[in-house]
C-alpha cells in the first residue's frame, strides 16, 4: 500500500510502497478514512534528531497521528467490532496497563519512558496510509458522521476539549467569562466547545481579521490586538477579569496577556507549545489564579468530542487531500497556505462530507505538542 | 402604606394600611417594584395553623417572600448603596452568623430554630406592600434591568437554578442529557436555565401540551406523557439514561419515573413539593445514580441568576397587578388562572418590562415549599 | 489442576481436576497466591437459577473472583511483565474498549448485556483454581506485599473504598463525621479506609460487641443498636447529623437508620446488598441529602487500595486455607463460623503474611453484589 | 483602655491609653482574650508609607489582626451572642454585601478599592488592645476551647488550611503525597491540617534541623535541604512527583524546588510572601500542575479550623505576653528570638491554655501577606 514516511531525520517524508500492515493480538486494521496533518509533523522531520526529541521518535515509520477509518480486520482477541463501521482513533497508545492507561490517559503513560512509540504516527506507524493498525481500545465510534472530516477531531478537537473540562468548575454558572487567545484551527473548535458546553461569554482574540470573524460566528465576542488588548478583554467581564483562559499560541507574550487578565480564582490554561515563558510572581498573580499546561486528552473525552461532533456543534474547518498529494498537504502547511485542516482521504471523500466543510483561512498556526518536553519527561529528567 | 397581610390561620388575605417600616441597623428600606405571588402564600393562609406549620409562620405579617425595589433608605451601620438603584432581594433570612449564614445559605440557617421568622414574607414583613425592610446582606443589584418581571427570579429562579448547580458535575461535557419534569413556571425557567448553562440535550415532560410548546422554544425536546413515556425518554437519550433530572412536580409519579430513567452515575433531584414517596431499592435503583431533594439557594448563587437574567437567558413569565389588585391575583394563583407568576407592583410598571413579558398560561401548579417539613425540621425533629 | 467449579444451579460446588489454562492474546496467566470465598459466590451456586440472577452466570465456570497471584506467562501482544511478580486481580472483566472500560470501570460496560461473563470468577473462569487466566489490563502490581492476604482487597477493599472515595468532597475538611452501618469484613475495612484518608470522626455500629471492639481498634467510636441508636449517632455529631454514612447491611432498618441521621448536604451509600428498601419522601430526607447505591469500583482506584495496603493503612482479617480445603472454606463461610476473609492460598502461605494476620471474628456477614438487579440491568431491563 | 497603636508610617508602635470602643450596629465588643503577632504587623510599620502599601493602612489604628475574645456588649440588631463567651475573629472585613462577601470571603471583597480598611488590626483598630470591637458575623464559637492559644488560628492555621483544602481534591485517596516548604508557625500547622485531613505522606522541609524535629513529632517525614533536595523528595513520592506542595516561604528557590517535584497533575500553592519570582515554562512545567498563590480564608473555614482545633489536632506552638509587654513581642518578632507564635494576652493566661502549649522554636519565619500585592490590587491596578 501507499504511505507516507518519515524515513531520515531532518528531512521531508515521502510516499512510497509498504507492505499492508497486518493487525497483531488486540489490535484491529482499519482502512484510513482521514488521517490530519499537524504541525507537529513537520516539527518530527524538521526539526528533531538523536539529540533532540523524544527517543521513541526516531525514523522510520508512517506519519500521521490524527486518524479515522472503517474496520478491515481484526487481531487476535478482539470482538465487538462489525467490518465496515467507521471509528475515531485516540492517538495515544501507552503500554494499556499502567495506573494512567488504565484511566484511557495514555497521555500519561507510567512507562512511556520504555515504549518504542509515543503513538499512531509518533514512533508507530500512522495513518497517513491506505490502512493503519490500532489497539482495539483506542477506538472511538463515529456512527453515521463524517470519518474524513473527523479526523483532524482526535487532536485539533480533543486537545481543547480536555482543556475546557478541566476548566468547567471555573466556568458553571451564570456571569462567567472564557478568553480564547489565538484562533487557529484548535482556536475555533476551543470557541466552539465552549459556546456548546457552558454558558460563559466567550472572548476571542487573534490578530487575524478572518479569524476573529470565524470565531464571532462561532459564537463569541472579539477583542483586536493591539497595546488596549488586555484592558478591553478585561472591560468585557466587567472589570472582574476572565474566569478561564485558554492559550492556544503559548508564547511570552500571550502567556503575559492571560496571566494579566485571568480573574481571582481563576485559570490560565496554556494550550499552545509557542517555548513562551512566563515570570510567575505572587504579587502580581491574581489571588488563587491557577496557571498550568495541557497535553492532549482521554479515551473517554474522545467520546465526548465525538458526541458533539455528531451533534453538529463542532464542525472543524478541513481541506481534503488525496493520498497522492499527501505531500502537498505538507507543503501548504508548512507554507502557511491551508484554508483549514489538511485530511488527507486515501479513500476518497465520503458523500455526506460537504454539509460539514466550511471555507475560511486558518488564522494562528494550530499546533500538536511533541518537543523537546517530551523528550526530556519520558527520558525521565522531570 | 397599603399591605397585603396575613391575619389569621386558614383565611385569606387582607389589604390594609400598614405603617411605612423603618430600617434597623444593618437594614435597607425598599420602595416595592414587584413582589410574586407563590403557591407557598396559599398554604400559609389556607393550610396552617398552630399545629401545622413552621412555628415562625403564626399571624399577622406582611405576605411576599419574591420581591425586588428601589433603594429608599439606609439603616445605621448601612453604605455602599444608592437610594434609587434597583435590586432583587434574597428572601430567607437567618441568624447571619452561623456557619450556613456565613456562605450566604441561610435556607440552613443553624439557629432557624429559634429564629421568629424564616423569611421575607415568611414570618417577617414581606414585599406584598409599598415598601418593605430586608436586611442589607440580602440585596443583589439589578443596574438596568427590569426589577418588576424580576421579582419572582428570587424563588422561582434560584430553587431551579441551585438544583441545576449541584447538577452540574454531571452534565459537564458532550453527550449529555437533562431532564425536566414539569412545566410549570420553574420548569421553564429550568429549561432556560439548562440550555444557557450546559450542552446537554433538555427533555421535557408535562401533561399540558401548550407547556411542552413553550418549552420547546425554549430549548428543549419533548416527551408527552402516557404509558411510553419513561421509554420514550430514554430512548431520546439512546438508552443510557438522564444525566440529570428535575422533578419540578414530586409527586409519588414523577419521582418513579425519575428514578426510572436516570442514569447509571447520575442524579435525580427532586425539586417538586408533591409530598411524593418513592420506594428506594438498590437492585432498582441504577448503579450510583443519586436521588435528593433541595431547597431554594444561596446569595452567590442569586447574584448569578441575576447575571443570567441582565444577559436575557432566562425571561420569566409573569402578569403583572397593582397592588389594589393583589387579592384577586391570588385569587387567580388558586384559581389556575394565571397566564404567568403574578407580580404585585405596587409602584407601576417599569416601562422597559414590556420587552420581557411573554404570552402563555403556566403549565404544572409552580410551588414553594414551606410546609410540614420545615415545621418538623426546624423545630429539631429531623 | 485442581480447581473448584461451580458446575450446576443450586449445588454446592465441587473440587475436581480441570486442564490447566493457556492465557489468550492480551492475557497472563498467574499462579494462584490467593482467592478470596465471597458471599455472592454462595449466591451464584445457592439462589440462582435460569429464571433468576444474571445470564452471565450459568455454569460452569471456576469460582474466585477475588485473586492474587505471581505471573507464570504472557499470552500474546503483552509486555512489561516479569515471571514471578505477584499481583492483585481487578475482578470485573468488560468489553474493553467502551466508554466506561476505557476509564477502567469495567463495571458498568456498556456491553455487559452481550459479554459471556461479568467477571473471573463470575461467568469466566476465576481463581479458586492453582492457575488462572487474566486480562493485562486487570492486572494491579503488590511489590513486596503480601499477595495471599492481599486477595480479598479486590473486592471487600475496592468496595468500600470506592463508596468512600466518592463520598470525599462531603467529608474534606474539620468537623466532619462519617457512620458505617454494619462491621462485617467489609465495614472492618471502610473504617480503616476512613481513618487513613479522612479527618473525619468515624462513628460505627453493629450488633456484635467484638465488633465493635475490632472497630475502636480501628479508629472509630462505637455507638451501639437499640432504641437510642440515631439519637446516639446524632448526639456524637453534636446534633448536626452525619456527613457520609455508609451501610454495608442494606436491610430495611440500615437504610432508615442512615437516612434518619445523615446530615443536610450529606450523602448515604447503601454498599450492603440487604434488598432493603426505603420510602424516601421529600419532607423526611435532610434537605440536600443524597442517597445512592454502588457498586464495585475502578481499576485505578484498586491501584490506590494497594498503595493504603502496602503502607499498612488496609489490613484485612484473612483465614487461609489449603486449595483442598476450599469447599469447608465455604461451608464455614455458610455457617457463619470464620474468624476473617476466607482466603484459598493454592500454593500455600507466603512467609511474610503473618505480619499481617489479626485474629477476631467478622461481624456482620459480608457480601458481594451479584443478584437480581444485574440479571435485570444485564439484560437491559432498567 | 491600653493599646498598641501604629501611629506613624516606619516607625514601631507605640503602647497608650485610647478610648474604650463602643460597638456599631452589627458590632459586637471583644474583651480580647489573645492577639497574635505577626510578620506582616512589621510590614506595616516598618515597610509601608504613602507610596507603598495599601492606601488601607494609613495610620493610625490599633494592631492585632488575629483575635480572640470574650463577648462583653452587643452593638444594635445584634442578637443570637452570651455575654462572656468566647469567640475567635475572621480578620478580614469587607464591606459585608457584595458577592464574595456573601460567601464570607471577605478576602476578595469586590468594594475592597472603596473600603477604609482591609481587617481588623489592617486599617481598622484591632485587638492589641483590652477591648476591640468586630463585626458579628465575623464571630466564630470557641466553645470550651482556650482562647488565648486559639488567637493565631485565625491566620496562622486559616491561611494554610484555605490552601490546603483547595488541594484536597489532588489528595484524595491512597497513595498521595504532600509537601511543605517551610516549617515556621504555619508550616507545622499545615503538617498538622495535611495529617489530620488526609492519607497523604507529608513531607517536609526546612533549613532547621528543629523544625524538621517538630515536623515528624506532627506526622511528617523529613527531607533536608542542599543540592539533594529536589531528587530526595521525588525519591520519597518513588519518583512520580508530588501531588500537592505547599511553599510556606515563596522565595525564587522554593518555587522553583515546588515546581521541579510537583507531580503531573498535582498542584503547587505558594502561601509565602517571599517575593519570588518563577519562570514557568510549558516545557519544564510538569503536564497540567497547577500553579497559583493563596490569600487567607473563609469564615467557614475558620469554623473548620476551630473544629480541629477543640479536636485537639491543631496545637499552635504560643508565646505569651502581657499587653505591657507587646512592644516586647513585637521586638523578638524581629529579632527572630521567638519560640512561638507572640500572643498578647491583655487579660491574662487562660487556666486551661498550659495543656495547649508546647516549646521549641519557630523556624522558617512565618509571615503575612499584606504587601505591594494589596496596595496595587485593592487600587484597582491588577
Amino acid at each position: 500500500m501507499k504511505a507516507v514516511v518519515f524515513e531520515k531525520y531532518k528531512t521531508a517524508p515521502s510516499l512510497r510502497d509498504v507492505p499492508k500492515p497486518t493487525p497483531g493480538p488486540g489490535e484491529v486494521l482499519l482502512k484510513v478514512a482521514g488521517a490530519g496533518a499537524c504541525h507537529s509533523d513537520v516539527a518530527v522531520f524538521r526539526d528533531f534528531d538523536e539529540q533532540f526529541g523524544p527517543p521513541q521518535l526516531k525514523p522510520s515509520f508512517v506519519l500521521g497521528h490524527e486518524n479515522s477509518g472503517w474496520v478491515e480486520a481484526l487481531g487476535e482477541g478482539v470482538s465487538g467490532f462489525t467490518v465496515g463501521d467507521a471509528y475515531l482513533v485516540y492517538g495515544p497508545a501507552g503500554c494499556g496497563h499502567c495506573r494512567a492507561c488504565s484511566r484511557g490517559q495514555d497521555t500519561y503513560c507510567e512507562n512511556a519512558a520504555t515504549m518504542p512509540y509515543l503513538a499512531m504516527g509518533l514512533g508507530r506507524d500512522g495513518g497517513m496510509a491506505e490502512y493503519v493498525v490500532v489497539p482495539a481500545r483506542n477506538l472511538v465510534p463515529l456512527g453515521d458522521a463524517d470519518p474524513v472530516a473527523a479526523a483532524p477531531l482526535s487532536d485539533a478537537a480533543l486537545t481543547p476539549y480536555h482543556a475546557i473540562k478541566k476548566s468547567l468548575p471555573a466556568l458553571g454558572g451564570g456571569g462567567k467569562f472564557a478568553l480564547v487567545i489565538g484562533l487557529g484551527g484548535l482556536g475555533q473548535i476551543a470557541v466552539q466547545i465552549l459556546t456548546a458546553l457552558t454558558g460563559a461569554t466567550v472572548i476571542a482574540t487573534d490578530a487575524k481579521q478572518d479569524a476573529m470573524d470565524r470565531a464571532r460566528a462561532n459564537g463569541a465576542i472579539t477583542v483586536p490586538g493591539g497595546p488596549d488588548q488586555a484592558e478591553a478583554i478585561r472591560a468585557a467581564t466587567g472589570g472582574k477579569g476572565v474566569d478561564a483562559v485558554f492559550d492556544l499560541v503559548g508564547v511570552d507574550a500571550t502567556i503575559a496577556l492571560a496571566m494579566s487578565v485571568v480573574a481571582i480564582r481563576g485559570r490560565a490554561t496554556i494550550v499552545g507549545i509557542g517555548n513562551g515563558t512566563f515570570a510567575w510572581n505572587f504579587y502580581t498573580a491574581p489571588y488563587e489564579a491557577e496557571l498550568a499546561n495541557t497535553y492532549w486528552g482521554t479515551v473517554e473525552e474522545l467520546y465526548e468530542v465525538v458526541d458533539l461532533y455528531r451533534a453538529g456543534k463542532i464542525t472543524p474547518e478541513v481541506e481534503i487531500f488525496a493520498l497522492d498529494d499527501a505531500l502537498e498537504a505538507y507543503r501548504k502547511l508548512e507554507a502557511g497556505e491551508l484554508s483549514g485542516r489538511a485530511v488527507v482521504a486515501p479513500h476518497g471523500r465520503w458523500p455526506r462530507t460537504d454539509a460539514r466543510m466550511r471555507p475560511g483561512a486558518a488564522g494562528t498556526p494550530s499546533h500538536c505538542r511533541v518537543g523537546s518536553q517530551d523528550s526530556d519527561r519520558l527520558a525521565g529528567h522531570s
